[in-house]
């Protein structure tokens, strides 16, 4: 089974072509819906009191809710705001609220799970959360600038925490000082993680273990309308494929890494998580044979 | 057979890492060096009479000379700089010389080519060269940012006269004023190009035709030492290898972009084209199998 710690937020969020306001996001959430099409992954996220019942309708009924706190206060929210090319995000405003002194905890039931995700949460968090897991068999983390710049040690001390580290490229450039991503995974597989994924948006993403790098393409789209979200349908897709399949060996994780290029294309389709919670099964067979082809020589 | 048309040029290169002078550049270089694994390539290309004898020497070993004038005059010179992160160039100085006033002419047995290259250049010019071959099978041309601005209306008729383009993401979306690279390639496939390559840099390129894209990933590198002639050295390989089958069916132009990535991951291995110079055919079939090994799953 898989457990998913991170954010659950409302999102406001502005696109050339639209403006979103409170919408349904945060890294657990995206991760989550993506991962739900593999297993029903566990949550440990909070919300405040005015977290739109529609919105936890959406997610009870794809994930196991047990390890989400609901606060008296107001949810966590984002704000941010894209260039015309929807390459560059700038974030407006972070409001923590009841994300502010959350404390998680690991339900009972949870601490069995074999396959853990720990989004870009504190990276104290993070190290302190997995210890509570007995059975892991596969844990992967997450990071992001703000926890790159203000608690950096804190940052590589979580690496060796866990078997597996996604990364998007220019914070994992930050964070090794680094210009070359094969110099960058190295430095962090140095830290301690086995695995390292570096996410590179539109161009795809390299996997590292041992001596072997895997190098995949992004699903290539011509319309992209909000890039929100991609990188933790990305992961979230990782695990949910391999807590589905039970294996961690290579071949497997590299099939992973296919499903989170092929989440993450879907992901991008939309404005926050529609197309995940619109598409079936099905959809995402017929995408891995078209990422097939039209990788394929 | 195989012609290209292009320059022949000594670069004047600062990297981060050395100073090069004057050293043997140039597309036409470039891309008939790498070419040269697959085929012997004719070049069309003019030189002052400064040009170093051990560089004509290095050329009359891989390439069919008769199409290289010798002028009275000084060869052609780029001098450009790299940043630290090797991934922005900027262009010192171009000192045209012998390029300035050049004709290019088409020896008599070279009009039988079935396979012609039209580098960066002119585009009137590649326009009016590719009308002297009479049994074409396949052309492809380049163009560069500096054509896009100057002779825009040149360059898009340029692309109505032959089969392919290969052109870099930059430039691609400078001239077609999208973003997108899927938009782009079919603006330009739109003006009359049956195939469009867009070349990523170290995020490897994309091939259309008609509705299927082709998404292949860079060789992943760890040491880059001087991007130069990169691009070129792409083109060149496609080339090569298409003329060495004789054949342009999708399979094998895939196959050949595949070749591209490797070839242009020599390339920026050394400065100048000294790898490429370096390298047997038995470096490239081994690095086509590690680039298979990097993208298999």
């Amino acid at each position: 089974m898989l457990t998913i710690f991170g954010s659950t937020a409302l999102d406001t969020i502005r696109t050339p072509t639209k403006v979103l306001k409170d919408v349904l996001g945060g890294a657990a959430t995206f991760a989550g819906i993506s991962a739900s099409f593999f297993v029903k992954p566990r949550l440990i996220a909070v919300v405040g009191k005015d977290f739109p019942k529609k919105y936890h309708k959406i997610l009870a009924e794809r994930l196991d809710l047990k390890g989400l706190s609901i606060k008296d206060g107001k949810t966590f929210r984002y704000s941010g705001s894209y260039d015309n090319t929807l390459s560059l995000r700038t974030t407006l405003r972070t409001d923590l609220n009841v994300l502010k002194n959350f404390k998680p905890v690991v339900p009972e039931d949870y601490k069995k799970s074999k396959f853990v995700y720990l989004a870009n949460n504190d990276p104290d968090q993070n190290t302190s959360l997995i210890t509570e897991f007995d059975n892991v068999k596969f844990s992967m983390c997450d990071t992001i600038d703000f926890w790159i710049s203000t608690k950096r040690a804190s940052v590589v001390k979580m690496f060796k925490s866990v078997d597996a580290v996604v990364i998007n490229d220019e914070e994992a450039k930050l964070l090794t000082k680094e210009f070359n991503l094969i110099k960058c995974a190295k430095k962090i597989m140095g830290w301690g993680a086995k695995y390292v994924i570096i996410k590179k948006g539109e161009h795809g993403s390299l996997l590292f273990f041992e001596d072997v790098v895997f190098t995949s393409a992004a699903f290539s789209l011509e319309k992209i309308v909000d890039p929100t979200g991609a990188g933790d349908s990305f992961a979230g897709a990782m695990m949910g494929y391999l807590a589905s399949k039970n294996k961690t060996d290579l071949a497997t994780i590299k099939k992973s890494v296919v499903y989170g290029n092929v989440m993450g294309s879907f992901a991008v389709e939309g404005y926050g998580p529609e197309v995940l919670l619109r598409i079936k099964k099905s959809d995402i067979k017929k995408r891995i044979t078209q990422y097939e082809k039209m990788t394929r020589f």
